[in-house]
């Protein structure tokens, strides 16, 4: 098997991962994502030693995705609407992946604190980027930091709400501005 | 011994108990809640079977003074201020007590769900009432509901987050109202 072959493989197998995880969770029978790929049990495994690994490939490059749309968005007319935008993209993503955090509490790893630091840095500087846009076009109070926006969005994510509301919510604010500020 | 007297180790038992679960969380010793209360073992676990029963106990008594401080803030002069102040001491009793949905989920029984159901609904129904007037007042916007408020605030709370902190983000907004509504 060509180099190519083998990327090739490794895509289609992580494509039909993330529709099966999609549609059941990331605790679904890996025989399911060797066969929608169609490609072998033997060959899932010399791509991805266990489901943790195949899981963390799907996240890695869903938080790629994150990162590339918060660049285009940069571009975007209106900085309030791109940094909307893209939080709610990166709530849809939490709210679809956080079966990831329990895979990760059962099974930690010294290699996986690093990926979640690079993962962090990484989605922390496409909201910075974003906010400090919005920010300099005076769209966003300016008090508030890309910490607070990430914590607030991760804790509407993981709770059972239905997460655009509440985020919607906490973007126009509970209370009419500004008298009662 | 007099009823009384059995009501009077109960008052002490529960006191002693949410000093020892403030400092230590639900898991502490119950020798040393036994202790700090001056009362024997034997009388704790006559009072209350398990560790559960007793931390159930302290929650229910939390609840109704959260229920009761609602109440008594309807007469706040500010129908804004009455309603987050109320809702950041809901949120300091969650944060604090997070623990306990862990220990419930440990043991399940029938009893349980009766009780939080009916917490569930005093609680509603506390935030209902003060959201009625801060509404009235004009002091909320008309389309945010009491069930959005405490998803919202519980949210919040099992995060890792300075959670107040982000309970006046979501309340003033992340951007300037109203242009961007």
């Amino acid at each position: 098997m060509t180099r190519a072959d083998a990327q090739r493989n490794r895509q289609r197998l992580l494509a039909a991962a993330r529709e099966v995880f999609d549609e059941q969770g990331t605790g679904a029978p890996l025989d399911e994502i060797a066969h929608r790929a169609g490609i072998g049990n033997a060959t899932l495994y010399r791509h991805f030693a266990n489901r943790r690994e195949l899981a963390l490939a799907v996240y890695a490059e869903e938080v790629d995705a994150l990162c590339a749309r918060g660049a285009a968005l940069l571009d975007a007319d209106s900085p309030a609407e791109a940094l909307f935008t893209w939080l709610h993209d990166f709530l849809t993503n939490l709210a679809a992946r956080r079966e990831l955090a329990v895979l990760d509490a059962d099974q930690p790893g010294a290699d996986l604190s690093g990926r979640y630091a690079r993962w962090h840095k990484a989605i922390h500087r496409t909201a910075s980027d974003l906010l400090d846009r919005a920010r300099a076009a005076a769209a966003v109070h300016p008090d508030v930091e890309a910490a607070d926006l990430l914590r607030l969005t991760s804790a509407i994510a993981l709770s059972d709400a239905d997460p655009h509301r509440l985020l919607r919510l906490a973007r126009h604010g509970i209370t009419p501005a500004p008298h009662d500020r």
